[in-house]
Formats: C-alpha cells, structure tokens, sequence
C-alpha cells in the first residue's frame, strides 16, 4: 500500500482532506480576524496566474479596468430594493472614522466621530458602479460603457471555509451598460463563455454552464447564470456568474440615455463575477491523497528544481547545473508562455522540499544529484502520475536534453490529463432521473457521493417553485442550474408531473 | 501664442491645473462617497502599469505576494502604543455586521449584531502581519520572512486630493522579518533603491533619496527613509518610503525565535509602500498645459493610432492599413517589452480623439488619413515635442517603414527625454542656503516656486527638535529628508548655530 503524504485521506474525511491541503500546501490560513484568511504565497500565486489569464480574457472583450470605492453609503443599497433585502443581512457598516481612549487604557470609537450616514463594506459595486454609469451616459454614442474591477468585497457568513466561503473574499465583477436588451444578454452570455473557457482551458476544471433558477438569481436581477464544477465527493461548486439585470439598476439609479431618435431610454445593465473561490474549487477537483495538484497553466511554478545538497565539495557544481537548467527552461515555451521554472535553495533537506513540492502540486519537480551532473541527466517527477503501478515513486531518469526538449509536451499533457480526469468524474457523476422517487433513492442518507441528478422540469414560478425548493432542502439539494443548448424537453415535470419545459441538474452543493 | 488644449495653465493655477488634467485626461473622479475616488481606465491603466513593473522589482528582491485581511481586530493596534497614536484619529470603524429596517423604510445598523470588539479597516498592516509571523517564526531558519501585499488602505483624512490623499487608497506594502537589526537595515535599504530606480527609471521622476528626520518617522518605526520628488510648483511630494522598525514590532507581536545558539531573540522587521499617490506625482511632473504627459513604460498605450475616418468608401482601407501598422508595432520591441499599441475605432471625429490622446497624454499619436495610405506614410505626434517653434502642432509626415524601425528608438528618447527635463528641474529649484535669513527670504511669501533648500543641521532631537519644527511649520515648511552618501557636514546648524552633522532638504510639500 502507498503511503500518501497527507495524513487524511479524501475518502476518509473530505471536508479534513480539504483543511488539511490548504495547510500542508501552505495555501491558507486563519487569521485571527473572524472569518478572514491569510493567503500565503502559494495559494496568492496561484490567484496571480488566475487574475492574469482571466484579465486578459476580460481585455480581450473590450472591458475596461477601474477602480472604484470600498465603502457605499446606505442610502445607494435603498434604491433597489431587491437588492438591498438580499445583502442587507451579511453587511459589514463602518460607523465611525475615529478611536478615542476610554480612559481606561482601551480604544473606543469616539462618539464624537459617528458618521451621519454609515457606510457598507462594498458586498458587490453595482449600486457605486451604477450611480457612476448615470454620470458617464448621456448618448448612445456613449454606450456600450464597459468596465471591470478587481477588489476585495465583504459578506458577513456566519459559517466560513478557507477560499470556499469567507467575510472577505477577493474577486472581479465585470459591469456594463447596453442600449438594448438584446446587446446585454449577448454580453451576459459572452462573459459567461469567458468563465467556462476559463474555468476548462486555465483551471482544468471541466464546468456546466447554464441559467440559474428563480429562486437562486442575483439579487435584483432579470436572469443569472453560472458554471457549476463537480467536487471529488459529488457536491457542486457554483465558480462564477453572469447576471443579466434588465433595467432594474438602470431605473434605480436612473441611467438613462437619448437615443438616436431623441427619446430617454434606461440602459440595460449587466454583471458578473469571479472569486478566490475558484482556488476552492480547483483543490477540491485536482487534489489527492498526496496534496493539490496544479495545472501548469496557473501553477506559479510549473517547474521546480531541487538541488540534492550534501554540504560537500560537489554542491557548488549542482547548483551550477541546476541554474544552466533553470535558465534553458526559462528560454522555452509551453502552454503559450515561457516556461516559469524556480530554483529551490532553501536550506532544507532535498527530501523535504521533494515532498513539500508535491504536496504544494507543482506539475513538474526536478531532482539533481551529483550523479545527474556527472551523467548529464536530472530526475523528473510529474505529479499527476505520482506512482508507479508497484506504488513507489515514479521518478524517471532523463537525459537533460531529451527532458529539455520534451518539457513543452509534458506541461502541455499534464494540463490535457487532469482536465480529462475530472471531466471524466463530472459525466460519471451525473445520472438521468425520471421520477421523483428516483431522486429521493440517488440522494437517500446511505448513499456515498451522489453525484447530480439531470432531471426534467416545469420550470414552476412563485408558490409553485416554493414547494419545490422545500422539497429540495429536505434531501439538502439545490437546482444548480439549466444546462445551455439543450434540446426540448417533451418528458413529465419530476416535481409536478405537468408536461417539462427543460432540465436541470439538482445536487449538493458548497 | 499657442492656444492649449487646457481650460487652466499651472502658472495661473496649480491646483486647478491638477484638476482639470485629471477631469480632461479621464484619470478619476468624485465617486459621490466621501474622500473616495472613482479611478477611471486611464488613471487605473497606468496604475497597472506602476504595478507591473514594480512587482517585477519586488519578487526580484527575493518578496513574495500574499494577502492579508481588510479588517483588523482593535486589540492588535493597542499593542504597539506609538503606531496606534500616530493612526487612531484617522481609522475608520466596524461597528455591525448587518442592517435592519428602522420600521419608517429605512435601514440602520441592526442593535443586535454589534460586535463584540470593533473591527478597524487597516490603515496599514504591520499589526496584522506581524502576527502571522509571530506563528511562521520559531528558528533563525525561518528567517528572513520576506512578502508583500497589494492592497487597499484607508486612512480618514480631513482634505482630500485626488490621488495625493484620498480616505482610501491602493498601494504595496512590503514587509519582512530578519534575524539580525544590520541585515534589516540593509533589506531597508534596498527596498529604497527599489523606489528609487522604479521612480527614476520607469516612471522618470527624478528622486532624492534620503532618511526622514524624528519627527517625520513612520508610528513605531526606529528609522524612516523616503524618496522625494520636486513638483513643478516647487513642492515635494513623497513618493514611496521604507521604514527600519528595528524589534519594536517583534516586541509588541512577540515575533521571537531561536539563534543558532538556542537562545530566544526578537526579530528585526522592516516595512515599506508605495501608492496610487505616485500618479499625482506624474501628472505634477510632466503634466503641462497640454495635459499629462506619460512616460513611455508606465503609458497603458505608448502608441495610439486615430484612423482619420469620414464615413465614406475609403474607411475601410484605413482601418485595415491602420491594423497592419498595429500589427507591425506590436511585433516590435521598445524599452524591454513588446510595444503596446492600441487602435481607436470609437465613433468620434478624428480632431477630438488626437486631442483626447494628447490631454491624455499618450507618448506617439499616429494620424492616419487616406493620403498616408495612398503614399504609405503616417503622421507622427510626439507628446513630449507637441509644438514646432513656429507654435504650430509639430505632426511629422514619415515612411511607415521608417516609423516602424524608428520606433522603439522614439520611445526611449520620450522616456529619456521626460526624465531630463524632470531632472535638470529638480536641480535648478534646489539651492544651497548657509543660515536662518537665507531660509526666510527664500520662502517669504512673495516668492513664488521657492523650490527645496539644502541646509546643514545638527539633528537636534526632543524640545529642540519640536522647536525647529515650529520655526518651520511658520513658513509653511518640513524636512523632507537627509540626502543618503552625502559628506561630513562641517559648517554651523542653520537653526542653532552649533556644528551641523549632516545636510536636510527643506520645502514646502504635499
């Protein structure tokens, strides 16, 4: 049997399995500050490789970066109502600019610098964004106004977990204003393909991109809509979302535009968004009993090199080697970029930093010993086929050449192979059910990793949907979504029995 | 005379000047929310860019990016008493974590979810830092603990400025953790040379480099070191500093760990940031009565190229001649780095989008009509030369093929070129003065664009130091800072008479 590197096995304790990466990988941790997390260098890396191949995703649909404030005032949230009853219970209010001793030797903040309106945390910037796309639109020639942000956003949960669900959580939200409805949704879909492209292509997260229910919508919007990624023990993470809101913020926040007939119209607006969640979200799907494993394409480092040091003589002759290495990577590219390889010289034993290394997820980590050096070879670990079929390490001797030469096609393979195992899981996990009592069997207490139910339904409104969402949460599901593109549905409502519009997937969920 | 693209020179008005180049140029705005600013693509583009580079900087000095919480619990400022006194009267405060209808259709803070211990939006984070590294630190290998954060701050301020001083502000912060007070002020060191060459070399702002008096030093810091630039008003503006905070904080965090001896000992840390100020310090330096000028490598567009469209048949192959230069130049390489060239196709007359770009500030403005196209050539503005002596726009007709292979040559001249001017500035506005008459009549008030005063002084400390102060704040005056690798002062203290120990800069600043 192999002895894995972590001390819990994901079988054994999923939810420790997943506390117990995010330490031993150095990703995360508490903070102190209720709710709040410490990103370490590794897990802030992999956010950087995420910003950076998103952002230029984002670019490349013609939105703009800005910047705008952390703090709203309350009277901004009062104007859309819906909106404001979906937020209002989880925000974080600043009443105070000041701290004044208590003359007790503690701080307090002083009365005397109570702010007359209290201002919000921002939860999310469509109520600032809007108010500034009332200033900025005037004309249809000053349409479409499309602009994103990169910021930290504060949700007061009352139960938090590391990356999953916490008070501050770092995202982008993409906001724009269109002069038709028709424009907007086609941008609301266009951001959407922007996440599922994404969440695959980068990520290796294989997603189900589709309409949320009514029920689940954004606050205040229209239509929402989402990609779902299947976790290893069956749930569903909801990874980024697409909201088209109509003109409900437009009214709100009165954007308004002449068009070219000279008439006031509101603008239609939409937005959307993807968080630190997505780190979550890529543990959960890639992760082993080993630690994380990484896709090249936002690995930090998809190349490590460790120097097996002995404080002799040859050490100055493998670092030597390992630099002229490091810098032949450094000159390649794969993945469509030039090859990120670190040189690791921290004072540690090579074993430690191997299995350090793996337990991090780095795709590819290098060995080289004095005997490499005096062979011309290095030893080559990828860490997606971690072990031979006879359970010791699969650590492979290549000439330094021959490894140079091929290091494009292994990242390039491992990013295609951890994509195609958890594509694999995510269709093996999902099961047409026709009835009811289907359902409640696929999702019975005694069974381990249900997976996602693909069902047909009515698409139910108000009361209707009510009951349905109660008779969801009594098995702990929820409707993630309605997959895009799909045919007619011409079977029975599971729910209701009455003649089914569409299927959706129903599952648990984080 | 030549008629400018601005409403307000900077002779007839600075601070309006400043204004109106951040309105005209589309940097930032009022956001509606007091103190905060809504920065605009331009202003947040070249914010990117001030990114890019100095994070480049920043990991080459051995730091890696994290991310630390917003919101940092009271009890961790009381700690160190000099750092809460020197930012309690300009915290702001979280006092509640969710909102409640007030029953007349409006929402305040709801009584029953006041916290427990209020929570402040950090001003800076070596609290909050400092206590990670209480818990990563325990042997001297754990040493040196080296990371950054790019973050947003907010500290309340009375007036603000856009970008110079705003209630919240970007920027990074470096902070670290050493086992010895030399090799702390060394890192110390480094991270202002790090300002310094990011200052000079990417945003060409020339700097003086020196350590800030007592009396200027960071809350809780042993020693504060600045780099300061001259404004074209004469004022200083501090551009980035690093602080030694020698064991004060290890102190107040209990950041301890064991020597190679096995014995306990406190850590040295250092901090240092860099911010979104830096732009107010672009545009006071290079800006003119055209606009802002941006130097080349922070410029999110160094080239931008106007097709000159006139919605007739020859519109289309001006845009497709306009894309091939795109092309072309993208493919190029200035300053290190493909060159960035953008194309505008926004529905706009081709005058007002040149001049949009100039009071902007793009380096090169590329014009290109249906003539150029007939004879392959473009017209070619540069920023930094906008007027022939005649006072006519200096637009010069050239080969394609000439721009092209002169381009990266043009960039660099324009980075170059925007640096000396700044330089021979700073130079000229800084002047030599030998005793207290001298400081008067610089800086009496009929004098306009005092510049700097470099003067001796025998760094007096306590009552004496409080008593220069005073003598200063009359004449609306600070220290900026003791110019690092200066001589032996060898003459008499400006303001004692006693024998001087080293030269300070003295201005008026913002």
């Amino acid at each position: 049997m192999i002895k894995h590197a972590l001390s819990v096995t994901r079988d054994a304790d999923f939810a420790q399995w997943y506390q117990t990466v995010i330490a031993e990988a150095d990703m995360a941790e508490e903070s102190g500050v209720r709710g709040c997390m410490v990103i370490r260098p590794w897990g802030y890396g992999i956010w950087e490789r995420m910003q950076r191949l998103l952002d230029d995703k984002i670019k490349q649909l013609g939105y703009d970066n800005c910047y705008f404030p952390l703090f709203i005032p309350l009277s901004y949230f009062e104007k859309e109502a819906e909106h404001v009853d979906g937020f209002a219970k989880e925000m974080a209010v600043v009443t105070h600019h000041r701290l004044v001793g208590d003359g007790k030797g503690r701080l307090v903040p002083d009365p005397e610098a109570k702010l007359e309106e209290p201002l919000v945390v921002r939860p999310t910037s469509e109520t600032v964004i809007g108010t500034a796309f009332a200033r900025w639109v005037q004309s249809w020639r000053d349409l479409p106004v499309q602009i994103n942000q990169w910021a930290n956003v504060v949700r007061w949960e009352m139960r938090t977990r590391m990356f999953l669900r916490t008070t501050e959580f770092l995202w982008q939200e993409g906001h724009s204003a269109h002069a038709s409805a028709e424009e907007a949704r086609t941008r609301t879909m266009d951001a959407l393909e922007i996440y599922r492209s994404f969440a695959e292509d980068c990520a290796a997260l294989p997603v189900i991109a589709g309409e949320k229910p009514e029920n689940e919508r954004f606050p205040g919007a229209v239509a929402t809509y989402s990609i779902e990624a299947m976790m290893q023990d069956g749930k569903a993470l909801q990874a980024g979302t697409s909201h088209f809101l109509g003109t409900n913020f437009a009214e709100a926040q009165n954007i308004r535009f002449q068009n070219d007939a000279g008439e006031l119209e509101y603008a239609n607006t939409i937005s959307w968004g993807m968080s630190t969640r997505m780190i979550g979200g890529l543990i959960m799907t890639h992760g082993d009993d080993d630690g994380l494993r990484v896709p090249p394409r936002v690995a930090p480092w998809p190349v490590v090199i460790v120097p097996m040091l002995r404080d002799s003589e040859e050490d100055a002759a493998i670092v030597d080697y390992c630099r002229a290495l490091q810098g032949e990577l450094t000159k390649r590219s794969a993945l469509g970029e030039p090859v990120r390889a670190l040189l690791d010289l921290k004072p540690a034993k090579a074993a430690n930093k191997r299995w350090g290394w793996v337990k991090k997820g780095a795709p590819i980590v290098i060995e080289v010993g004095g005997r490499d050096v005096a062979a011309g070879n290095v030893s080559v670990l990828r860490r997606d086929r971690l072990y031979r079929e006879d359970g010791k390490l699969d650590s492979a001797i290549l000439a330094r050449d021959a490894f140079l030469d091929g290091v494009a096609a292994t990242l390039e393979d491992i990013q295609t192979n951890l994509y195609a195992q958890a594509k694999a899981r995510l269709h093996a996990n999902i099961a047409r059910v026709d009835d009811w009592a289907g359902v409640e069997a696929m999702f019975a207490e005694s069974v381990e990793k249900p997976g996602w139910a693909d069902v047909a339904w009515c698409r139910p409104t108000g009361e209707a949907l009510d009951q349905v969402v109660e008779r969801l949460k009594a098995l702990k599901l929820t409707i993630r979504n309605a997959p895009m593109d799909q045919g007619a549905a011409d079977t029975a409502c599971v729910f209701t029995g009455a003649l089914a519009v569409e299927r959706v997937l129903i599952g648990r969920a984080y």
